[in-house]
């Protein structure tokens, strides 16, 4: 089935312990797009880009089989912009600067031929801008996704509870989990959020793994072990483009499928933060996938 | 087979955001052969207290079958204590009061009929104390497990690396890990200390479970969800025993019943740290254990 993700399609310039880039391809509509890809999903992207977006990197999505129709080029504007630096451990980041440019004014335009696609996947945006994605709609896609993060939660709390009521997942960090909830206790904190709306709540935790709750069910995926983590940048939305591209890959949106693609993100976010940006997302082999995949079940495997 | 467990049985005084008590039984022997018990294993302990310390105490141990007749009881000097308080969510800790006491001249006697228990484990103390029961022992046991912490790194380095050559498994938690190591990647930090002697590393990460590294393998156990934790104080020590005395009760050291262990040491500490002190550890149901390890099992079931 075919998976529509609506997120931003930007610049990034990113400091950590380990270098620095200069402009670089980011944005949550990217990652998220370049991992569904990987599971082979059949993925359509509604963004925005200015003037100033490179046409290799439009090339780039579209080369991964990503359908871009429903990216919009204003031409005399420029794309979002956002440059942050890591601190020791990738722990905690400094956001330097955040220039919406297009984003600012961003009115995402679903294209008739999207409007019945079964898998939505909404990237962190303004909790109106993915309102609007699902008000477009011809009717209920099989399955909303959505990702959002704590500035929502300071600055559009009414609009944000509108938008998660609306949804069937939610995918978040401890930290916004906690937020969203008032509950210090992630097991308290997921059933309050599901209160709220989505049956099933994801709380991604890094380093440490994630979880799956839905109704009484609970599911961990552990984090890849790795050597080192170069850039988390796009980890997140790595992981939520994983787990919805694996379910539309399949069509199968049963709790033990949700396990398999909970699996398949966890996966997929390990190879994001091993690279600069999207540079590990760019060339993965199967192989080195499945190989992944296998080691992680082994960890958990009773 | 039996457990040979030699820790510290102490007084303690605990301040979190819950409540704030006297003082209560703590003292990692406890915990660790309080948590052994229920594995059912044959706990022999080796501790030291003073002429202060409540019989109630030495027979709540006898109560659950534990052998005490390696306490040592100085009836002039007082029983070591420690007092701390807990900030927000349990985090972090400050130390208010150590009074070494007894502990400050501990010079374990290994009774002559433990000499030859099959299974040793050696509960956080001076590293020097913890070889001396290795050195008492007859042969060398089946399995010995060490836990140690940050202090002695800093303070008897090489007294410690001289102990950690001689045990088989070390039972540490993340930061302690990658002092320890020098490595951040826990992955990195696992095969380092490996290389330091012990064949298998556990390193504990509180709420966020739990990881047994053995050659190239690694297993994951993940940490119960709870509604809530009112004093982490033991819960390392409580882990530690619970493994311990889950290989001891099976005789079986293979890494697929390490596995076992380590599922099994996560619900003993989810029942430690649900109230202070050794209270959630005093009276487990059996029934709650096995309902506690299926809700394990099934977080990681894939």
């Amino acid at each position: 089935m075919k998976l529509l993700v609506v997120g931003s399609v930007a610049y990034d310039a990113i400091e950590t312990p380990f270098g620095k880039t200069d402009k670089i391809l980011g944005g949550a509509g990217t990652f998220i797009s370049l991992a569904s890809s990987f599971a082979k999903a059949d993925v359509q992207l509604v963004s925005v880009v200015g003037g100033d977006f490179e046409k290799k990197y439009l090339d780039l999505l579209k080369s991964k089989g990503i359908d871009i129709k429903g990216i919009e080029v204003r031409e005399n504007e420029k794309t979002f912009f956002w440059s942050g630096k890591y601190h020791n451990n990738m722990n905690s980041r400094d956001t330097l600067v955040t220039e919406l440019n297009v984003l600012g004014s961003f009115n995402p335009i679903v294209p008739e031929e999207y409007k019945d696609t079964e898998f939505l996947m909404l990237g962190n945006l303004s909790p109106d801008v993915q309102r609007k994605v699902i008000e477009q709609m011809n009717k209920k896609p099989k399955l909303i996704v959505m990702d959002t993060m704590n500035f929502w939660m300071d600055t559009m709390w009414e609009e944000l509870k509108k938008t998660i009521s609306m949804v069937d997942v939610i995918s978040i960090n401890d930290e916004e989990a906690r937020q969203l909830s008032g509950e210090y206790s992630l097991l308290k904190a997921a059933k309050k959020i599901s209160e709220m709306g989505p049956s099933t709540v994801i709380i991604k935790k890094g380093e440490h793994g994630s979880l799956l709750f839905q109704n009484e069910r609970v599911f961990f995926a552990p984090a890849m072990l790795l050597d080192s983590v170069y850039d988390p940048t796009g980890a997140g939305d790595t992981f939520a483009g994983g787990f919805a591209g694996y379910l539309a890959k399949s069509g199968d949106i049963s709790f033990e499928n949700m396990r398999k693609a909970l699996m398949y993100a966890s996966v997929m976010a390990s190879f994001c933060v091993e690279k600069f940006g999207t540079e590990g997302l760019v060339n993965i082999d199967q192989n080195a996938i499945d190989e992944r995949t296998t080691a992680l079940k082994e960890m958990i495997s009773f």
